[in-house]
């Protein structure tokens, strides 16, 4: 069901999503549907703006057939990254496509009234400037850096995130802007991001963030798995063989113990991520070989990942995977040495391509997807 | 896109599967379809006989409108159950209902040509017995105790079944009965059963087998999740930790050297299976203290597959499960041990329902998702 205005019109609506125009006799043949609905459904999208008229086809004889296509500025994506340090908001079209966008700095543990405040107040600007009103926002896509519960879009116990548990983040928001709002953990929205802008054909897609935690988003069959309690993907958690450091869950060995960027900075007296990739940039050895280490901790665990799920691609992203090579050979190293052939074969195991804006991607095709029902 | 003949009137047909008797009205409001849609689908419908007239509704004045429900009966499935000794046929209904059953000993050794006949031989036999003909076969789903190529149904290297490596079980098949042949490894064929017998409304679960070897199938969003080659669920391989012990494939420390029912025969001198479970039962303090370690390696390897995928149901399935409540207890504990509070608050972890006949209700189902569209 679509979130436009257009609730009956989902199905016509999707047939035009590829941005190629069509006639209406196409549209009923592609979608089985009368040609009374078909014709009422285009009305709809057309008074709704999301559809346009195209050119006519061909003529086989009389008035040639109109064509129609979709229209993606016909409305926008509000799409919202908010990490531990910065609070990204971006103004996106119906494709996910980034208009306009602003960044600063902003500490999480001000507190949920504070961060969405300034979500509220950075949207209005950047509607200002784009010369749009808050009524043309179709919908707003957000990610948090901890938990949340899916079917509510809450904070469930997010360990770096003070005041946020349990948060109404979508009640908040939905007072201030207009249209829907979802509400995911980040590395799911990056992983949705990679998977819908990157590999759009891929199935089975595994994403990994190894930054100062380490999680990862998985896409199966297509879809962001998300569990019982939105709690899959939590593969930090999980036990590297061998190791016994004790985790801030208050477990021993976890892989996030041994092998994120906060577990290696400690080891290399390096204060972030940056500091350690720099440290490898500039080919300090410890460094290098620190990295390495991790890779295998976090390979191996991978490997479990692979005969489980049988992915055809991993992304490894967050930012110790600019370490560049050294993390990505460890990771390749143990998936290799302990996975089965036939899992193997043709897995490809990759840095994330989209860069810094994974995640604003990602916020953007979580809502879109949710508006045109897709 | 239904096999049955009735290609368009899948929508039509899969309204009406619950088994609840509707109107021609009804179906219009269900579907969103145009009446003139309905009306020729439910045409086509009862030519095929998997829609019979079903009485009248109340009249709102004038002539009370006809109710049309599913027929079940109209056609057959036949599901076949290839074990490593064992071979199962049986004729079900179109809802996976089985009406009749034959189990014989059978050597998988003997190749696929020998045990391919035996299962047109028996298919024949149940048929005749039901006084149904070949014609009346809708389709068939077949369980091989192997790797499976999902989009081909050709074994794949398969560890137990000299032979079989690339066999193309669906063209000998076809050859023989009418109707599209399905065919996947036993464990997600059990997977599919378990899950559609008896979690129906689960979105996420997780089927263990363990037998001679272990395996799982892994359901996701409600969907059997078989991964890039088919290879999905391979959790044997995956690395015990802290274990050394070699594995057939290789490896050291497999799942499936530690834990299996064939690496705890080895310990405890017991020849099959079953020769543990009965140990156990007769309160033989080894092999239950045996069984119970075996619990807690499966449960470690199991507390990863719960952080990655965050399933609602663990079901413990095959031979080794009857051993009763140590496998589970060791299980359990290693989960919970393992896992992070949110994942397990409300997982359940139990033992396989579906009994003998989960494999055969599970190739049912198989062929009967495929042959109607569902």
């Amino acid at each position: 069901m679509s979130e436009l205005g257009t609730a009956e019109a989902g199905a016509v609506l999707r047939l035009l999503l590829d941005g190629q125009p069509r006639t209406r006799a196409e549209l009923i043949d592609l979608s089985g549907l009368a040609r009374s609905t078909v014709t009422g459904r285009i009305e709809a999208l057309l008074t709704a703006g999301l559809v346009v008229p195209s050119g006519e086809a061909a003529s086989t004889g009389g008035r040639p057939p109109a064509r129609f296509r979709f229209n993606p500025a016909a409305r926008l994506i509000l799409a919202v990254d908010v990490g531990a340090t910065h609070l990204s908001v971006a103004l996106t079209d119906l494709t996910g496509e980034i208009l306009d966008r602003s960044t600063t700095p902003m500490n999480i543990a001000e507190g949920p009234e504070v961060v969405l405040d300034a979500v509220a107040h950075k949207a209005r600007a950047l509607l200002r400037a784009a010369h749009r009103s808050p009524g043309d926002l179709a919908g707003t896509g957000v990610g948090l850096p901890g938990p949340v519960e899916h079917s509510t879009g809450r904070p469930n116990h997010p360990p770096i995130m003070p005041g946020w548990d349990a948060y109404d983040v979508v009640g908040r928001l939905t007072c201030e802007l207009p249209g829907p709002v979802l509400v995911d953990n980040d590395v799911n929205i990056m992983a949705l991001g990679e998977h819908t802008a990157e590999y759009p054909d891929v199935d089975d897609l595994l994403f990994v963030k190894v930054a100062t935690g380490i999680g990862a988003g998985v896409i199966s069959g297509g879809h962001l798995h998300r569990g019982a309690q939105g709690a899959a993907g939590d593969i930090g958690h999980i036990q590297a063989p061998g190791r016994t450091e004790l985790c801030r869950c208050g477990n021993h060995g976890c892989l996030e113990a041994v092998a994120s960027a906060a577990a290696l900075a400690a080891q290399l007296n390096a204060s972030t991520s940056q500091g350690i990739v720099d440290l490898v940039r500039a080919g300090n050895t410890a460094a290098t070989t620190a990295v390495r280490q991790a890779g295998r901790e976090i390979g191996t665990v991978l490997a479990a990942a692979v005969s489980l799920l049988n992915p055809s691609v991993i992304v490894i992203g967050g930012s110790l995977s600019r370490a560049g090579d050294s993390l990505l050979a460890g990771i390749r190293e143990a998936i290799y040495a302990r996975s089965l052939p036939l899992a193997t074969t043709d897995l490809q195991v990759v840095t994330a391509r989209s860069g810094p804006d994974a995640a604003l991607r990602g916020a953007a095709f979580l809502a879109q997807q949710h508006v045109l029902a897709i």
